[in-house]
């Protein structure tokens, strides 16, 4: 069967091994700070401590696994589907589905009789399910160890950024599919429900519900999608994102619908020059924050508030990946990656957002998302990216 | 602005007034068990818990809130997005947007002083979490009081069936519109796509990843869906369930392309027939494990493997919703609501389900989702439903 699963799993030797290279060196961080087992824990908003060790996120429920000498990996689902399909993407044979994971993680746990016991994505993993195990295992110790895995995470290898590439990729085709609804009479609910459509169409996930939000009477950050009929001259913003084989997408266009007023266009190009400002700093060696005070100084000397943080990771998630670039101060690196979006939410203008996601190279970045960064006019159906005054 | 949310916040003083019912209740149920403030956790695949006492979940992130004398509560949500739709859909003027919510929840919390503390969610509150609440509050216990919301959420009020029954209708009619794609040369993906699409379009959220499940080679109970084509004669079976107003539908419907096979006649005949005995079983007084037992009873004397429960509860979760009717020995009440899914996975013939949702009369059961339960037979982009053998 053609399933893109099984295709990927052909040429997912490669992944295999990849994986197995991540639990390995998780492995070996473990045994560093006098582990000598690895509980690992994720839930479906935070699948990502996990899915680094598996490539594999079930539809529902929590994901545990067990790991021990070498990195050897028992996983635990709340639910027994999708285990075959979980034992091929990740490499990993010994899968189970419970309703009640607990006891058998506290099994498993306790087969490695442990001193100590590491927990990878411990910020997540509930109290009382903490508790049971606690208690099965007697006097073992439980020791937060996240950050083994989130440092690994920030540096993406080639094989992640054809993934978010892809995840890219997904979501400006959905975007570009997507523009006939854009137009007067629709709603953001049928555009948002396109660009959903258009993304599941082409074998992505949602990395979050798409957002349309159009006009200037309510321009907030976000809305669930209303059914007022778009009127011409409104603005619609458009924030969306493919998930692709577990990486997250985060991209942001604005259009007008005929004509922009000359306070649209003054928001749009305070919103680029504020992009342009972020990536002109954007390379390795410059804190993070940086980036958003680069973004944040372009809006204030526009006289524009600063509704948000200029930017955010992007991986294995993307709204709660590492770095927020208003509160971080380590320096960029080659091979993270960013998503960028300085915005503008004005009174009678509408919310101006312009996102893109960028990879830090060498000696300074390259696109992951490929554009246009201008503004959109619809006419007719058609798009016009005009260029900024 | 004509907001779906601000109609419903129109028509909602009903909702205010239920919500603040809701959350006196269990307030007093805090008091009654020795507590003197409340603490509401939930994430999001859990959102039961705080949407239940709010009527509002957020996009992305945790939800917290602290609840004070006579059920006064404050909010606490990851991100500051949509407080302004939270304010109008929950009634409650107190609502913080912190990507950290965990100081401010703490400090809310130590303003009412309390000598024990309620907590609703604590199944999932993260341990990390709770630890730094309990050391900011100092000596003050914290205590599991789950079933205090768990046991009121059984029982449906009318406001409540009519989310459900809403939940049902916009499923019911997304299925009816996906039918033209149910058709040889399209595949599982272009179905669930759709299906996903048509619940948008109807103001519905998904309660679930959509799923169309096609063929024999390999019938399972959920998979992502594949990009093979469809061929004639193939069983189809769509297991799909919208939110509306947080309340989620559950329905699966098999259909076949063009002629079944006796095989899948067979195997359909059984799955109606488990799906009817275990209507026979629905009232008052009857033990939850009953309607279980009804129906896996018929598909083993038929001859057919019981992969999975023959049911669950229905409301503001589906999966995880009480009861889980393998388990659960507690009797069936008047106004409890549930989703009865029979199945039948085998080689050669498909997955053949079919999955309603009734709701606990007085004297028995009536649905809430409408039909038809018989096999859809699809030719030439049209359904006729089979009456049984």
């Amino acid at each position: 069967m053609t399933n893109p699963m099984s295709i990927e799993a052909a040429k997912g030797n490669r992944w295999h091994d990849l994986l197995r290279a991540r639990r390995e060196r998780v492995w070996n961080g473990l045994r560093d700070t006098g582990c000598d087992a690895g509980l690992v824990y994720s839930n479906a908003e935070h699948p990502a401590p996990f899915r680094y060790l598996t490539d594999y996120r079930p539809p529902l429920g929590d994901m545990w696994g067990v790991l021990t000498e070498n990195g050897a990996m028992s996983c635990v689902l709340t639910f027994h589907w999708g285990l075959d399909e979980a034992r091929s993407r990740s490499g990993i044979s010994e899968w189970f589905g419970e309703f009640d994971p607990v006891p058998r993680v506290s099994r498993l746990l306790g087969e490695a009789s442990p001193g100590a016991v590491g927990v990878i994505g411990f910020d997540r993993v509930p109290a009382a399910s903490l508790a049971r195990i606690e208690s099965a295992l007697g006097s073992v110790s439980l020791r937060a160890s996240d950050e083994l895995s989130l440092t690994l995470r920030r540096r993406k290898t080639s094989e992640e950024l054809a993934r978010l590439s892809e995840a890219a990729s997904i979501t400006e085709r959905a975007i570009e599919a997507s523009i006939p609804t854009i137009r007067p009479g629709t709603t953001e609910r049928e555009i948002a429900a396109r660009l959903a459509y258009e993304i599941r169409r082409q074998g992505g996930d949602l990395a979050f519900p798409p957002m349309a939000l159009a006009g200037g009477l309510n321009p907030v950050i976000f809305r669930p999608p209303t059914v007022d009929p778009l009127r011409d001259g409104m603005c619609v913003m458009i924030d969306v994102g493919a998930e692709c084989g577990g990486y997250q997408a985060d991209i942001a266009r604005t259009f007008v619908l005929g004509r922009p007023s000359a306070e649209l266009r003054r928001a749009f190009d305070a919103v680029r020059n504020a992009h342009e400002s972020i990536l002109a700093s954007a390379r390795p060696g410059v804190p993070c924050r940086a980036l958003h005070i680069a973004g944040a100084e372009v809006l204030q000397r526009a006289g524009y508030d600063v509704c948000h943080r200029m930017g955010h990771g992007v991986g294995l998630a993307t709204s709660f990946e590492w770095p927020s670039l208003d509160t971080e101060d380590a320096p960029l690196e080659e091979g993270m990656t960013l998503a960028i979006e300085p915005a503008v939410y004005e009174k009678e203008v509408g919310s101006v957002k312009l996102e893109d996601m960028i990879h830090i190279t060498s000696s300074g970045y390259s696109f992951l998302s490929r554009g246009p960064r201008s503004l959109g006019r619809i006419e007719e159906g058609h798009v016009v990216y005009e260029r900024g005054t």
